[in-house]
């Protein structure tokens, strides 16, 4: 009988938990919208009872040993939350101690993107490789490293912030405080404002006199045809390249992730981001790298959660 | 008694040979101009004659166990050269196989970078940490990065490439191929260039007619207050502020070292890199790192080549 672990993706707007064993098969799954308060109680409470009940649901199959958690935080060494920008009503709070008590397990938090990255390299688009990178574009541009199977934290918790290399000295300012963030130029926030600063330059656009512009209607123009849509995508390569680039020539990883939202937009920029690629890193790395679409979609954060779970 | 190693800094310009005891005391030291030719004969044979004399000048204190050498060059990971630009004969050739049958022990070889990378952080100024980035601003940038005490190599050995991240999107050309990388305007040679190109701003700098105006120049230019060479230690500085956080954010390292020749500039670009990091790179991480000077000099890579045969 397979081990089985209980997984949580905790979201700004959805709470999401799985019971996986120890194959990566999900055996059970349920959800909430995140319960949002001032304090922590509701999002505790909920973990706890979508945990108990995930448990009862698999109690016939195996007994669970561990449950993981992905948050979209920045979490210190000793398993605490200090950065919490969605869920700023976590921050100060350590879940091992506030759950695992309650659950009788042990209980793993990680940030979400790096999570993203062990369930992508345990049983998505990276899952043959030692060494990758994974992105996902979102409203942000998040990321999350794995060196020789490893997870690469940082010594505060903080690495992976690939959105926040910077890629253009005097760029647009970003939430972080910088300027040129990668975030400002490749997220599906960005790819919106992009739009229509440039959309003046394009009378012919389909988008021209568009109100509530999003990346999906940017997007479908893009597929359709039209010029404003596919230079923004251009961009969106254009920067994505420089920074894999970057990231290539330190690191030589074999394989590059780009999950999330605006990631359906692959077909207008990937030829950019390999081109800026060859073009800016070495040869040697630049000719090993793959930069591939993520395959695990929304269950990327759980199986990494899950996959750490069953490290313990 | 001590187990004792051998290990050389091969140069483009100098080759430089020590016997190392595992407290990192060298024991006995020599060296010659490293000899050019055509083909790899006269540098292996003068690695095993430069060998075999630290070896004998060491045997009554202890047997030698390996022999570690430091190379300008990209080393696989069967330990095969195949990107040794300023020493081109040395392409395709395996160290150890040349050399071991002569010398009897195991020979390991190492990117130079990567190996002042292992010496700072075995005897030198990143001794503490577990964590570092140690960068050498020489005719070119060099890098290397220490995770967790382990050298990060990549997939390819081709990782530390810190000189080749993209700080200027449509820079000045580098001999890479790239565009806008760290290496135009932080290394030695670049600081002669971005003086010449900024010059005539400045009608009354000391360094306007200077003719063969190198780096030191302008370094004592700018020790003395001249307007030109301090805006070009400042550029210097900025740049590698914008490079430095984002490997902050992205590695999330305890400290970062800076060596090689165009450091001795500290003084003149130090305050403009920690203004960059603290201004761009997330709180915490930017509060953490440390960026100090390298403290080794020329015996980086010696140090760093015996702690790695040492590990064997």
């Amino acid at each position: 009988m397979n081990e089985i672990v209980l997984a949580a993706d905790l979201g700004g707007t959805n709470l999401r938990m799985a019971a996986v064993d120890s194959d990566g098969k999900v055996l059970y799954r349920t959800g909430i919208e995140t319960p949002r308060s001032e304090n922590h109680k509701p999002i505790v409470a909920s973990l706890i009872q979508l945990a108990i009940a995930c448990r009862e649901a698999t109690k016939k199959d195996a007994s669970v040993t561990a449950f993981g958690i992905a948050v979209p935080a920045i979490i210190n060494t000793c398993g605490k939350i200090f950065n919490a920008p969605n869920l700023p009503e976590l921050n100060g709070l350590e879940f091992s101690s506030a759950i695992a008590s309650k659950i009788g397990v042990q209980v793993i938090v990680e940030n979400d993107a790096t999570a993203a990255a062990i369930g992508e390299n345990w049983m998505g688009a990276s899952r043959d490789f030692g060494s990758s990178i994974c992105v996902t574009l979102g409203t942000g541009v998040g990321g999350g490293i794995v060196i020789d199977g490893k997870p690469l934290r940082g010594i505060d918790g903080t690495a992976g912030e690939i959105g926040h290399i910077c890629v253009e000295p005097d760029g647009v300012k970003c939430g972080c405080g910088s300027f040129g963030c990668l975030e400002q130029y490749s997220s599906a926030s960005a790819i919106t404002r992009m739009a229509v600063e440039l959309r003046d330059r394009y009378p012919k656009s389909l988008l021209r006199n568009k109100t509530g512009l999003g990346p999906l209607d940017i997007f479908n123009a893009g597929k359709s045809g039209d010029a404003l849509a596919i230079e923004v995508f251009r961009r969106v390569g254009y920067y994505l390249g420089i920074a894999f680039a970057g990231l290539v020539n330190v690191l030589n990883p074999e394989v590059i992730v780009i999950g999330g939202g605006a990631s359906a937009g692959w077909e207008l920029f990937i030829d950019e981001v390999l081109y800026e690629i060859r073009k800016r890193a070495f040869k040697q790395p630049a000719e090993r790298v793959r930069v591939v679409r993520a395959e695990l979609g929304d269950d990327a954060g759980i199986l990494g959660a899950a996959r750490l779970a069953l490290g313990k």
